[in-house]
């Protein structure tokens, strides 16, 4: 380490700690009349939310959750998540943020291994709970979360209903300061194969990202995603990487925010309508649901500014929607990095380009945003050259990634190799900073020799007008080592064959942007392709669906 | 302190620092195309700067900096500077600002208090340099910067020319990671008492202002202060808190950046004009003289958003700068604080009122920005209530805040006195979070038993159509323990006695805005009221000057 001159030791009595509280100063404290809406049920304005922080730290504290203890959420999105977003980690507690969408095993298994000390239990979620409860090791104390007339709470160790305590409770509480290093969020992702694992980040992160999310999204190219007189609607779960930390930004900038609670498509289209949201972010399955709402129908989306992630934006999604009004930017990261990563804007030169080559870049993962080094590293360990050809494994190294999982050190120390962390993304790195995820490296498809973007051919087959959704996995095939297979769904009254399919990809074989060996010789005409707990692909579970398709014979496969 | 969930130390491993360099990834990196002009003189893209900063450290190293050393400058406002805010911190070095505006004993005083080792020196500087090169007790080598033809050295221990090195050294840098907390740049303050005290600020606080004011200026109120699109002239100098800290977020963000090297206001219209200015800083008589210029005649500033700090905003200059199509933002901060404090933006409430009250509230010093704690305490460490009434002094927490003075540990201690940092200001805190500046502790007037506010007089008294300038001092009074003494400067061909500002004082004192002992019973036209290094009104000379003109005699005096 170089001999800098370090501060002298006695003034760090004066170091100010990066703490989520810090985030109530400034917007949120000043912006005291703008309203925080929960579908049609509450609307209250930040002077009240305030309050309502208070509140639920002293209800919290009252029933004995200490420093260092867990407390996890079981709920769908809503003012009371945005309420324990601040007040959990501003008592120095950890908030687990449950994945609703696992399986009860799945979430037994990640309360019991974050170490649940007390939790707050959605009322829809009480029968759910009720079935695991008797194998919950941890959990000392519940807490009632209701939409309904009835308060009365079924779950066991109940300390009560949360409106209920929240109105006994005193709106004032002295937040203390504490080590910025201090956990302050947990959460599992779903991974694809094995247990779930823990991720989890701290207060200075938290707080980094906020900062650094607000700089991009409120000074990128000609739009502003988010400025102070914007509306906030996620529809990315709070439960998932905090709602991609949107929240704590819009908090920041004391701007207004509507919660949905459940993502039906027709509910979200009414709230966009009445509470004139301008800026949401979302995975490309969900956008898609919107629009294909019946409330959508005929209407203008004109000014609503969407964030998209999750999963590659195609082009064919990109220029539906801003046909529709929307005005898409693509952004990249996952539940290892808090999540936000790069963004999809364009520089000057750019923005000299064709509309066509403007969208070539506004649909890939973007270049990285401030505080974020990325690179591209071969399976040695070798970085390799920006020079947006060199395929390898995006690498990344930024203050808000986590910094391991949680009680599984061993699969700490490979996500973070070599002193990076490993994103299991295969992408290219340009000469401007663009990043292009070609793939999942275990997705890829290594056929003939040579490897095949699962990516790349979804968006050639997207294109296809007939095609409504596409996922492409490569199966076991002897002489070629992998073929890809196509799992199709279509658009109604429409209909398509691996040789209709073989028509559409033969021009750009042709032109080169695939080589013949891409064409799938089987595919599958299907009414819903699988998804993850959080809308993905899951690829996982539709090579096993092909494989017993494959073995059994099915209506559904249509070969060359 | 509380016992949190902190991160294993194994993960240490993975902190990010939080460096300088890191402002570098991200606009800076990505916009490559984008200029960086100094004067008519130089020009060149990010892609040059990048290498440049590089090339810099290059030379800097081999003539033997090495990380804890300081490197000083003494330059105008150039893209030199800029090179310098980056390479000196990016190698572990400290940057000293020299306040060029300071006499040549006190530039001494500053770089031997500092123990500069080495010095970048304008040609405009050498005979001062010079002057002082034989008391100067640290300094190892010199270098010299020109913007001339001739690039022989005449300074003692030269390693040569600017440009000469730079084209010789290597436009590539390994730059080195370490500890957050170590000093990145220093600069002296201007004390009105005693010698300059030294401010500094590490890598850290550097890295979170530049977020903080980047979230802040980007995303406040309808308007965009800095997006990525805008252009940015500073006018505020570089020597002084790194020129409000604006040239890291615009370097952050990629955009344009103008240096003008001298104020001169003629140079600066022609700037703005030519390359397409819609961003700067300033303090008011800066403006005042811009906006005076014989080139900004008849000139239409439209969509040129300035920050105004530094002295107090008038009603009558805002009104005047709208009224040429320059839309005013105020900001309150200091040597001290980095210097982003706060920042006059309207909430919600604000935004429906009157076009007067939504002035009341532009000129005043504005909310805190995101992570800074504003307070109001009295002279016995006691806090005050947010009332809008309670004056006290401003006392401020923020993770950017100088830990102390350099060497100075007696008068650290007096500045961070009860934990919180003293700016020496008294002012008002109101509920809504509004900062509203009353006076500097030591400039109030204390008259008739009551405090008087010398910047409220002055207000009101540049309401007078034929006052250009004024200031206003407590003089002391066997009667009345001080009486305010009003030094102006008048329009041409325009006149006022004391006799005259009485009358126009009248109306404010019926309406009871102030009392009758505010009215000056002493007056002196001059013909320019005397400013620090840094343009503000030197209240310490003019009660010299006036003490003077009272001994003596003057015709510049009018009395009641």
């Amino acid at each position: 380490m170089l001999k800098t001159r370090l501060l002298p030791a006695a003034s760090n009595a004066y170091q100010y700690p990066l703490l989520v509280k810090s985030l109530l100063l400034s917007g949120a404290r000043y912006e005291k009349s703008r309203e925080i809406v929960y579908r049609d049920l509450v609307r209250y304005n930040y002077a009240t939310f305030n309050e309502r922080v208070a509140r639920l730290a002293n209800v919290l504290t009252e029933a004995g959750v200490q420093a260092g203890d867990t407390v996890a959420v079981m709920d769908w999105d809503s003012h009371r998540y945005l309420e324990a977003m601040f007040a959990i980690p501003m008592i120095g507690a950890v908030l687990h943020t449950i994945n609703i969408r696992l399986s009860p095993e799945q979430i037994l298994y990640t309360m019991n291994h974050a170490e649940d000390r007390f939790v707050l239990v959605n009322s829809e979620f009480v029968p759910l709970y009720q079935g695991i409860a008797g194998q919950l090791t941890t959990v000392q104390k519940t807490l009632l979360l209701t939409d309904g007339a009835d308060k009365s709470c079924a779950l066991p160790d109940c300390i009560g209903e949360y409106e209920t305590l929240m109105a006994a409770a005193s709106p004032r509480y002295a937040f203390p300061d504490f080590d910025e290093n201090s956990v302050a969020t947990t959460f599992y992702t779903t991974g694809t194969t094995g247990n779930p694992k823990g991720v989890y980040f701290t207060h200075r992160q938290l707080v980094l990202h906020t900062l650094a999310m607000a700089s991009t999204i409120a000074s990128l190219d000609s739009i502003r995603l988010m400025g102070n007189s914007d509306v906030y609607m996620p529809i990315t779960p709070m439960f998932h990487v905090h709602a991609w930390g949107t929240p704590y930004v819009a908090t920041m900038l004391g701007i207004k925010q509507v919660y949905p609670g459940r993502y039906d498509p027709e509910l979200l289209v009414e709230l966009w309508r009445r509470e004139k949201v301008t800026f949401s972010h979302c995975v490309p399955t969900i956008l898609q649901m919107v629009m294909n709402a019946k409330a959508a129908q005929g209407l203008d989306f004109n000014g609503w500014k969407i964030i998209i992630g999750g999963s590659a934006l195609t082009r064919s999604l990109y220029e539906a929607a801003q046909a529709r009004g929307i005005q898409l930017t693509a952004a990249y990261g996952m539940s290892e990095t808090c999540p936000l990563i790069s963004c999809a804007y364009l520089n000057e030169e750019l923005k000299a380009g064709s509309e066509d080559e403007r969208t070539t870049y506004r649909i890939k993962a973007g270049v990285p945003v401030p505080l974020v080094d990325a690179a591209i590293m071969d399976e040695h360990g070798q970085l390799l050259p920006a020079d947006g050809e060199s395929q390898g494994e995006l690498v990344l190294r930024s203050p808000w990634l986590t910094q391991g999982y949680f009680r599984e050190p061993q699969k700490g120390e490979e996500l973070w190799a070599g002193g990076w962390m490993h994103t299991g993304d295969v992408a290219t790195l340009d000469g401007m900073g663009f990043i292009d995820i070609r793939d999942r490296i275990k997705d890829v498809i290594k056929t003939g020799g040579e490897w095949l973007s699962s990516l790349e051919l979804e968006d050639l087959i997207s294109r296809h007008p007939a095609v409504r959704e596409v996922a492409v996995v490569g199966v076991p095939d002897p002489q070629w080592g992998e073929r890809p297979f196509a799992l199709l769904v279509l658009f109604e009254g429409q209909q398509l064959d691996a040789k209709g399919l073989k028509e559409h990809l033969k021009p750009f074989v042709e032109q080169g942007h695939i080589n013949k060996w891409a064409i799938p010789s089987q595919i599958a005409v299907v009414t819903e392709v699988p998804k993850t707990s959080v809308g993905k692909l899951d690829k996982k579970r539709i090579r096993v669906d092909i494989a017993r398709w494959q073995e059994s014979g099915s209506e559904f496969l249509s070969a060359l």
